[in-house]
């Protein structure tokens, strides 16, 4: 596996692991500082400190994210993970999202720009 | 379900089933007319007759894909698929590649741009 392949599925395995262990510090140290997140697709992106408080929102909710295929790579500098995610806003039932993020990487490793495919319909209560 | 949602869902099942009953013309049909296939990301675009040829290609290799998880949509004019795809190259032994296919569509539901995400790690013998 090439390198910068195999640094890209180490670092969504990563995103999987920081986020079932509630480790928003960690999450935030897979972006780059100039990256950007659309999650879902069509919602305003989220950037800078905006990214911070929503891994401490996640972590908060109690995120746990179960991978429901291998991580696929590419020819470029982009990866991919089809996963469900659980977790329980604040005063709510206990929510499950099925969901397919596409990830951008830098020369670095770094995430740049994350975006997550799901709908409303995606959306079920766990 | 929004109509759009619904419309891009159909539209990525009508992919899988046409291409597992070797309907090359049906396929294409599912595309606008200036659309661009990016499978695999990295690779050169495929644009007007060069995607009929590449599915008139991917029929005479026998392809048939599984999806691997209920089809995302999103909140845009986006979908995505989780897949394996097996095929068998003229004079090759048949493969498998597990790859990850983001759609964007038009009004008309059509789509206009296709990127599949795989890497050379995520093809294999079958």
């Amino acid at each position: 596996m090439s390198q910068g392949q195999a640094a890209m599925r180490a670092a969504l395995q990563a995103y999987v692991d920081r986020m079932n262990t509630g480790d928003a510090g960690g999450l935030c140290a897979l972006f780059a500082a100039d990256a950007v997140i659309e999650d879902p697709v069509g919602s305003p992106l989220k950037k800078g400190d905006e990214i911070k408080r929503w891994f401490e929102e996640a972590v908060a909710f109690g995120a746990r994210i179960t991978p429901v295929a291998p991580i696929r790579g590419s020819h470029d500098n982009a990866a991919a993970l089809a996963f469900e995610v659980e977790f329980t806003p604040t005063d709510g039932q206990r929510l499950r999202i099925r969901s397919i993020d596409v990830c951008r990487f830098d020369a670095a490793g770094l995430i740049v720009s994350l975006q997550a495919y799901w709908g409303a319909e995606d959306v079920e209560l766990a």
